[in-house]
Order: C-alpha cells, then sequence, then structure tokens
C-alpha cells in the first residue's frame, strides 16, 4: 500500500527534529536551512514551464541574536503541527493555528508571537523547507469554487461518496483539502476538464447541461483561483490525464488567471511544482474569437487604466513570452476593449454552451 | 395547487403592462410609482423589528424629458425578465443581464445603458415596486456559504435530492436561488439551525459532527451574508419553525453580522420583510462568556481604529437600543479587546462542539 502522504510529512517532521536533536547533543549551534522566498530567488524554468524557486537558501540559527526567535517561533509550530496531525484528521485555518501557538514566555513579558503577521511566514518557511502543502500538515484555506460533472469522489475522512451530477444548480462544494489523504477519485468519464473564471457563467454552463452533454468536469473558482481549486484541477490532470481547458475573460486579469493555473504565480512559487499545470490550454476569450464569432459591439467594453496597467505588467512576465501570445497581448493592447464572460450571453443565453465552447473544443482551437 | 411565486411575478408584470398601456390609450401620461430606498425612507419598524422601506414613493412619468430615459429603461429590463421567466428554469447575474439589454437605440447615437450602474438600481427599483425578490425575477447572486446537518432538499429544476448529512468535508454549497420555486424542503429532523460567521469555526464544528450530535443545521455565510444564505435562513425558520442561533466574533461586526440576519441592513431594507428574522438569537461571543468560560488573555486581541469606530455606530442604531444590547454594547467598548471564533480553539480543539455551544444552548443564554 502506497504511504499516506500525511505518514511522510510526519516523518520529515521528524527527521528535521531528530537533527536538531543531534546538534544539540553534538554542541553544535543549531540550525534550519530555507529556501528563501523573495522575488529575487524566483525564476521561470523554461525547461519545466512553471514559476520555481532557485537554490538560494537562507540559514536560521538558534544561537544567533537575529535569528533565535524565528528559529524558537518555526520549532513551535512544527511541533504543534506534529501534534495535530496525529490527532486523526482535524484540521485549523492559519488564523486558529495563530491563536493556539500565541502565548507569553513563561517568567518574561515577552509574547512567542505578536500577531498572525508572525505565524504565516513561518508556515510558508515550513511548507518550502519540507517540500510539503500546508494541506498535509491539516492546515485548511477557504475554498471558495464549486463543481459539476461526471466525477465521483470518496471523502476519506468522512467516509462518504460525492456524486457531482448530483448537486443541483447549487454544484458540488470545493472541498477545502483535496489532497489524497482526504479525498479519493473513485470514478470519472469525463474527456475533459473546463475551468471557467466566473461563477455567472459556470451556473449558465450548468443550467444548459453543458457537463452532461459534452461528458465534462465544469469547475469554477470564482475569480482568481484559491490554493484548493489549483491542486484540485492539478489532481484530476496529472492522475485521470485529464486536458484543461481554462476560459476566463479577454482582459489582462483574464489572462493572469490561465496564468497562475498554468505555470503557478509569484507569490506562491513553491506551490508550483505540485498545483501548476504546464498541459492547460487557454480556451478563449481570444482577440480572434471577436471576428470568429461576430461578438457585436455592445459586448464591449472599455479598458479601464488598471487594465491597461496590468496588460503592459503581463508583457514583461517570462512566461507571457511564447509568439502567441505577444500577439495576443499586442492585439488586446491595441483593441483598448475588452470582453467579459458575462457579454455572451447577450448573442444567445446559449450562446456559450451550444456554440462558442463546442466549437472552440472540437477544433482544438487554444492559446499555448 | 399553491400558486407557484413565479407565476406570480409574470402576473405582477403584466398587471403593470396593461395599467401603462391603458394609460397611452386614455392618452394619459404613462407612469410608475416606485418607493424610495434612500436613506431618509428607511426606519426601524419598532413592532415587526425590522428595517423597513416607508411610504414614500417617486413617480416616474414617460413624458418628462428628466424622466423619460428611466421609464425606457425600467420597461426594457422588465419586458426582458418577463421573457427570461417563460424560458423555464433560466437565470443570469446582473453582470449578464446589463450586457443583454446594452444597446444603441436604432437611429440614435445614444445607447439604452452606459452601464451596470444604470442597471443595478432599476433592477433593485423593480423589487420594490413589484414587492417581489430578483432571485424569482431569475436573477442569480453569487452565493458563498456552506451547510450541513439533517435536511433534505429537492432541487426542482434539476429534479435532484440533496442530503446535507452527506456532503463530507466539503459541506453542500447554498445554492444560488433558494426561493420555493427552486429548492423544497423534503425531510429535517433538526431542532435548530445554528449560524456561524466563519468558515474556519464551520469546518470545526463540522469535522467534530456537531450538526450530528446535537441535531441541528450548521451554515456559514463566510463573514457577511450574502442574499442566499439570509434566505435560506429565514425560509427554515419560518417554513420549520426552526430557532435560529447566531454565532459570532466578539467585535462591532460581529453583532453586526447578527443585526442584518435579524432585522435587515438599510442598503437592502426592501428585502427585510422576506429575509428579516426578528425571532433569530444572539448566541455569542458575549462580553460575560469571556469570564464565565475562563478565557484566557492570549485569546484576546486589541480592538482596531476601525472596531472602535464601528462600535459607536452600533450603539446609535435604533435595533441596538435594547437593554441588555447597550449593556453588551458599551462593556465591550471599555474592554478594548476582541475576541475571534478562531481564538476559541486555543482552549481546545473541542471547545466550541463540546463545551462552549452546548452549554450556551441548554441554558438558553442568548442575547435577543
Amino acid at each position: 500500500m502506497k504511504k499516506s502522504e500525511q505518514k511522510q510529512v510526519l516523518e520529515k517532521i521528524e527527521a528535521l527534529g531528530r537533527e536538531i536533536l543531534k546538534e544539540i547533543e553534538n554542541k553544535e549551534n543549531p540550525k534550519l536551512e530555507i529556501p528563501i522566498r523573495t522575488r529575487a530567488n524566483i525564476y521561470f524554468d523554461e525547461k519545466e514551464q512553471i514559476i520555481k524557486i532557485g537554490d538560494k537558501k537562507a540559514e536560521r540559527y538558534f544561537l544567533n541574536t537575529a535569528h533565535a526567535k524565528k528559529f524558537m517561533q518555526t520549532l513551535l509550530i512544527l511541533g504543534y503541527l506534529k501534534k495535530l496531525i496525529e490527532k486523526e484528521g482535524r484540521t485549523l485555518s492559519i488564523r486558529q493555528l495563530f491563536y493556539v501557538l500565541r502565548h507569553t514566555i513563561p517568567g518574561l513579558k515577552e509574547d512567542v508571537f505578536n500577531s498572525q503577521d508572525e505565524t504565516d511566514p513561518i508556515i510558508e518557511d515550513i511548507e518550502v523547507m519540507l517540500d510539503v502543502l500546508r494541506e498535509n500538515l491539516n492546515l485548511i484555506p477557504t475554498p471558495k469554487g464549486v463543481i459539476a460533472g461526471p466525477l465521483v469522489v470518496y471523502d476519506k475522512k468522512f467516509k462518504q461518496t460525492i456524486d457531482y451530477t448530483k448537486q443541483g444548480a447549487a454544484g458540488g462544494a470545493v472541498p477545502a483539502i483535496v489532497e489524497a489523504d482526504a479525498l479519493e477519485f473513485k470514478e470519472c468519464s469525463a474527456k475533459y476538464v473546463l475551468v471557467v473564471e466566473k461563477f455567472a457563467t459556470w451556473n449558465n454552463l450548468n443550467e444548459a447541461k453543458y457537463w452532461d452533454k459534452e461528458n465534462c468536469i465544469l469547475l469554477t473558482g470564482k475569480g482568481q483561483a484559491a490554493r484548493a481549486e489549483r491542486r484540485l484541477v492539478a489532481r484530476l490532470a496529472h492522475e485521470l490525464k485529464l486536458p484543461v481547458y481554462v476560459f476566463t475573460d479577454l482582459d489582462a486579469a483574464g489572462y493572469y488567471i490561465y496564468s497562475v493555473y498554468k505555470y503557478g504565480s509569484m507569490n506562491l512559487a513553491f506551490l508550483s511544482e505540485k498545483s501548476a499545470l504546464p498541459t492547460a490550454k487557454f480556451l478563449g476569450f481570444q482577440m480572434k474569437d471577436i471576428k470568429q464569432f461576430d461578438i457585436p459591439r455592445r459586448s464591449w467594453i472599455k479598458q479601464t487604466k488598471w487594465d491597461l496597467k496590468r496588460l503592459k505588467e503581463l508583457k514583461g512576465y517570462p512566461w507571457f513570452q511564447k509568439k502567441e501570445w505577444k500577439k495576443e497581448l499586442n492585439e488586446l493592447e491595441k483593441f483598448k476593449y475588452k470582453i467579459e464572460q458575462d457579454a455572451l450571453v447577450a448573442k444567445h443565453i446559449d450562446f456559450m454552451a451550444k456554440e462558442y465552447l463546442p466549437t472552440k473544443i472540437e477544433n482544438k482551437d487554444f492559446l499555448p
């Protein structure tokens, strides 16, 4: 039987603990080696096609007045997380974790943590140092997405089977933790995963039973994807070998949402290897779709200053340098307008479900 | 058989249309009478204990250069909504509605709507003029809440039964539209509804199977409640005669979240009669709970300037003038700290599920 991810995480925490203990017994200065998460150590890996953290590491010593407090904080958190995982199945938010660990050091007037601003970065340090996801440390993000389609999952903690063809107008809520220890894929007859930017688009396609007619999984992260939605899509792609198509607004924000699913993000570069999805394709909305699908002038709205500023930033990102994307970004800049998914119902309430999406997917008309 | 809500809505739209037609045939100046939604016409009804819209109405005339455009816009939206409802079961977001209706008036250079800022207020005008909810006009808000507990619903559009005891760690997503035409309550053995402010609290209680042990419905709106969560709680209370207990942070924002569930809000005063719930009780967190449950100093954090400002505002609201609330608000102001739900896991991971909530509910220890 495959070792559970949580068992692996526990072993990593214990190994680190033993190492520090050995350093103490050898009268060495105990230290932690933590990969640096600042922009200077983040790069776009052209070969793997993901945003990654580089090799630079910071050393955190116990016997160093500048490091001692953070060293203590890191071990406090690690020690508690070990306990949390061992209490099988219990999870906390990172704010709850802050309160659980916050206390005054006995005999001193000093608190171990002054605010969540001190615990959050250490949680990220631990994720990158141990190469584990916080979800496998039993720390939950707040999920926001919904899902529908021919996928049956088994919730291991609740021992319940959930069928995403039977969730009605609401769809199934994406769970906070979608890792293999929590969620097992039982059955799936879908041919692909369609990720849509907006809930209104998801709702329109769900009502049209798009996922039933096209035999796909339909998911929205309600805007910028949170951790749970990214990990769920990545697992569907990797484990069930499903192609992933991303459908967003035609604007800089939409392009960026796609790029986060595909390449990861700079802020969470340490997540990329587990969440990014270099095989994801950009379905649209594309500049050339305007003409091909005859999108009327009344569906266009002016790009704002923010849109144009964001577009300029995108042009500078290494992961937007493919020739197809350079062309797309330049054309969008000249266009001066943007086209939101919401505008596409103006052609016909089923334009997306019956015309646009089936045509694009049949013709494999994607951007890389 | 009871007439469906949508049928009633259609009849109201048609009646309004016939009235305008009659005015035209009689060579009168066609007019709409729209209750005013500004603060000046909003008051707290002491008898009904809800925030309501007063009697003041504005008249919108077709033959008045200051009114003509809005008159036309109102009829355009009404006409389209009638069509939308008749296409059984299809819904749109209010942004999608803007795009559907946006067009240039033939022969003129004038657009019927310049932006969504013009359509949104007219949708509210229509809600209050016809005394209908936009959800019954097939306009969806974006829901965000999750629910668990012994409640089985039937999704009438999708013809699917959803059991909220079988939704695993994720819980059931609250649908965008929870009106009687969309959602039928099939079975419910719950003794009460517990509304909690935060997702992390909901997650903690869901993992502890609180709803199973205590036989209740457990719901969170993830912070300030959106329309769907408010309407769902109101329907559960009115139709299933369930008591509703609201559990929030001990701070001004938490108190306010409670007051919106109970009395409604000023911005959506026209919603109060359908969504407010004067029988709702405030479970906590209360000032006196700090001592009773021995909440340690490390669970307290300083109120921010914003918290204190908000607290002063609350003290001025007519619906916070009960003696119990005056005392509570004064004590919180003097306390200078606040206690978030997140801090309560610091006592013990099951402090809320096994100690705090059962004690409060058994003793009916609520604020009115």
